[in-house]
C-alpha cells in the first residue's frame, strides 16, 4: 500500500503566520503553496519551497480566490476568463520560485470557496483546469473527489490525485459535507484514525448519513494550524506505517503525464 | 543601423486603463508588460502578451514595487532577501502567463523606484539580478546606462540591452536627471527627434549641462499614456525608418545568452 | 418641482482616474465619493470633498465591496457583521475627510454588488442600514427604489432619498434590469431625455416590457466616465431646468431627520 | 503616582492574528488600535474597540503606512500631503467605529516607520500632526520623546502624552535606539523592571551609554505578541502598583483639551 501524506503550506503573509510549515514538512511528502492570491508572499513561498525541496517533499501550488482578507474563504463572482487568468498567474509564480530555487513543480490544487465551486460545476472546472493545461499538461491535479473536476481534466489530459480529507465527513456521492453542517468537521482523534484505517484497508468510508462508500485515495490531507491538528497528523502518519503503508510523494504514485 | 523600440504596457488594473496598448503594440518591437505589482493584473498582462505575441514583439516583464497606489515609484526600503523573491514571483508570473499562451519572455527590466535604487547601488543591484540569473539565465535585462545593472549582470553571464529615454535628460555621467528637476523631462517634439537623429548617427547625447557623451543605446523607450505620446512615438519610429534605420525585437539584436 | 441631481466621484485609484470629477460636480447638486474599498484613495477622496465643498454640493460616503480590481461589481458572500463593520469603517473614513476640511457629509449609497445584493434582500439590507444608523441617524440613504432597503431604513427612522437612473430599463416591480440583459442600458439620446422628462411631469417610467409605473424620486443619476456621458448629463440638467424644475442638494429636499 | 499603560492592539488582518487583545486589555488603561493600513481590518477593529469600552480602556488610532506586508516597518517616501490625507482617512475609520458602538476616540499614535520618521523629522511631523489637528484638536497625540512631534503638537495646540517603553534602549537624546543595533532591546525582564522601578521613583532612564537622563512619561508601553510579553506585561503592572502607583487612562491624565 502506496500513498501520499499533503498538506497545505506558506499560509502566512507579511508578518502573520499560519501553521507550522517545519512541523508540516516533517510529515507530509506533497506540499500545497500558496500562491500569494489568499495567503502567502513571495518571501513565505521561497522559504517553503525550500525547506520542501531539501526534504525531498513534492511541490504544488494551491491556487485561490485574489481575498487575502477573505483568505479565499468567501464565493466571489468572477468571469471564468479572468479566473483562468488568475490561475495561470499564481502558477507561473509559484513555478518561478521554485525554477530559480533549482527545485521544480508537481502538482497544483484549487483552495478554498475556488475549490468548492470548481468541484461543484463542471462549467466553471472546465475553463479553469485548462488553463492549468496550457500552462503545464504535466501538472497533477490534486482534488477531492469531484466528477467535475475529473471530467474536466480528462478532457485536457491531465492526471487527477483523489485527496482524502480524514476529519471531514463525506455525504453518499462522496462530496464533502459543508463546513457550516454540524458534524462536518470530526474532531474525535480516534474516529478521524478509525477512518484512515478503513480507508488503507477496505478503500472505503462511512458517510455522513451512515452509508458506506468506496474511497479512492492517491493522498491523505493533514492540517497543521493548530498543535492538536499536528499531533493527529504524525498519529495518522505513525497508523499508515505501522499498518505496512509506504508514504510516497504524489508525483510517484501517478503514471506518466499523457503528453508531458 | 538597427535599433529596438521598446514601451511599458499592461499598466492597468482592474476596471482602469493606462496608455494605449494596442497604439504602442503597433510601433513597438518589445514590450515591458507590468507583472501585477506597481500595475497590471492577470487579465490585463493576458491581453498584452496575445495582442504582442501575435505582432511578433519581444515580451518581457516589466517588475516594480509591492505598491500599486503609488505606481511602484514611491522608494521602499525592503530587505533584499525579499525584494529579490518579488522580482521571481513577478517573472514566474508573466513567464506563466506567456507558457499558456505560446509565446516565450525574452526580456526583463525594473520600473520606476526600484529600477532608480537598483541603478544607483550596485549592493541592490547584485541580489536582483541575480535573482533573474537563478530564475533564467537567457534573460536580457534592459535597462538605462548603469553601471551597477551593468556590473552585476556582468558578475551573472546576463546580457544587457541598453535603452535610450529620448525625452529624458542625461547627466555628464550618463544617468537619468530626476523628474523633480526643471527641464528633466523634454516636451518639445523636435528637441526630441533631434536627440533621435543624434543617437542613431552620431551614438551621442547632449547632456543636461551642454556637454556631449557617448549614448550606447540598443533600444529607445516609447511614451504611450497621452495622445500626444503616441504621436511622439510614430514620429520617433518614423525618424529611425526614414533614416534607413531597421526597427528589431531586442532579442535579435543581443548575442546569444552565454548559459541559455 | 425640485429634485437632486447625483453623480459617483473619486473613482480613480492611484495613478488612475475614471470620469471627470470636476465636470460633473459642475452639474450635480449630490455627490455619492468612493470610500477606498472598490475605489477612491484618501487623496483622491481629499480632493473630491474640497471640490464639493466648494461648490455647495452635497457630500455622501459610496460605500462598497473591498474588491479594487472588480471595481466592486462582483458578488462576494461576505458575513453581514463583517460586511457592517466594514460599512462603518467606510462612513467614518469620508466623515474623517470631510470633518478635517470643514465640510459635512449628508448621505451614504451602496455601490455595485452591494447594492445590487442589498436591494434585493432584506436579510442583508437590515444590518447594513442599522450600521448607518448606528454611526450616524442624521444620514440620508440614497437608493434606487428598493422595498428592502426602505423597510431596513424605516424600521431604524433613516430616511431614504429615491435615486432615479435614467439611462437603466426597470423591470414592473420598479427594480432595475440586470445589466447582462439586452436593452437594459439606454444608450439613445433621446430616450432617455424622453424618460427624464415623463418623470418629472408625470412621475413616472415605462417599464422594460412596456408598462408605465409610478417613479417616485428625489434625484437623478448622472454618469460622467465617457465624454458622452458628461454630454448627456448636461442635457438632462438643461432639460429639467427648461421645465421650470429647480436642481437642489438631496439634503434639503428631504424633512429633518427624526431622531439626528 | 499616575501612570497609564498602553498597548498596541488589533494588529491580525483577516484570519491571521497577532498578540492575545483580550489578555492585554486586562492590563492595560489604554489602547492603540491598528486602523487597517498595516494593519487590522473593519472586524477586528470593531472587536477590538467593543472589548476595550466594556473595560473602560481609552481608545486610540495607531496610524501606518499603506503597507500590510511589511507591516509598516518599511520606510515609504510619500508625499506629505497624500500621507496627511491617509492620517485622517484612518482617524475617521476608527472614530467611525467607536462612534457606532457608543465608544470615543481619545488619542493616536504612529507606528512602525511612519512614526520613527515622524519622529525626527519635523517637516513631516507637521504636516502630520496638522492632519490630526484639522480632524480633531482635542485628540491627545501620544509618542515616544520627540522634539519634532512636540513642537508641531505645540504649533497646533494639541496635547502630548509621552509614552515610555521599558524594553528598548535610548540613546543620550532621549531617542530609541533603532532595533537593529545590538542591545537595542532589552530581553532581561529582571532589567526591564529595574527600568520601570527609576522612572516610577526617579523620573530617570540610564541611556545605551550609561548616562542617565530624565524620562518624563504619561504612560508606559506593554507588548503582547508573545507569551513572555504577555507575563512581562503583568509584572510591569504589578511593579507600579505594589509601589503605590495608580494606573489611570490617558485621557484622564492630560489637561484639558484648549480648544475641544
Amino acid at each position: 500500500m502506496q500513498i501520499d501524506l499533503n498538506a497545505d503550506l506558506a499560509e502566512g503573509y507579511g508578518p502573520w503566520r499560519m501553521g507550522d510549515d517545519e512541523a508540516l514538512l516533517d510529515m507530509v511528502s506533497s506540499a500545497n503553496i500558496a500562491c500569494g492570491f489568499h495567503a502567502g508572499d513571495p518571501l513565505i513561498m521561497e522559504q517553503a519551497v525550500r525547506a520542501a525541496a531539501a526534504r525531498g517533499v513534492d511541490i504544488g501550488a494551491h491556487v485561490g480566490f485574489p481575498d487575502r482578507q477573505g483568505f479565499g474563504r468567501r464565493a466571489m463572482q468572477i468571469e471564468p476568463t479572468e479566473l483562468a487568468a488568475m490561475v495561470v498567474y499564481q502558477l507561473g509564480a509559484l513555478s518561478g520560485i521554485t525554477r530559480a530555487n533549482g527545485a521544480r513543480m508537481t502538482h497544483m490544487s484549487f483552495h478554498g470557496a475556488l475549490g468548492n465551486m470548481a468541484a461543484a460545476d463542471e462549467a466553471l472546472a472546465r475553463p479553469l483546469v485548462e488553463a492549468v493545461a496550457r500552462f503545464d499538461p504535466a501538472l497533477i491535479v490534486v482534488s477531492s473527489t469531484s466528477r467535475a473536476i475529473e471530467s474536466a481534466a480528462g478532457a485536457c489530459g491531465l492526471r487527477v490525485a483523489t485527496t482524502f480529507l480524514a476529519d471531514r465527513a463525506y455525504d453518499a456521492q462522496g462530496l464533502l459535507v459543508p463546513r457550516r453542517l454540524p458534524g462536518s468537521v470530526i474532531h474525535d482523534r480516534d474516529a478521524v484514525l478509525t477512518r484512515v484505517r478503513r480507508l488503507l484497508r477496505e478503500g472505503v468510508v462511512e458517510t455522513y448519513d451512515g452509508t458506506v462508500i468506496a474511497a479512492p485515495a492517491h493522498s491523505i490531507l493533514l492540517h497543521g494550524d493548530t498543535e492538536g491538528a499536528v499531533a493527529l497528523a504524525r498519529d495518522i502518519r505513525r497508523e499508515i506505517e505501522s499498518g505496512g503503508g509506504v508514504i510516497r510523494p504524489v508525483s510517484s504514485l501517478m503514471g506518466e503525464a499523457q503528453r508531458a
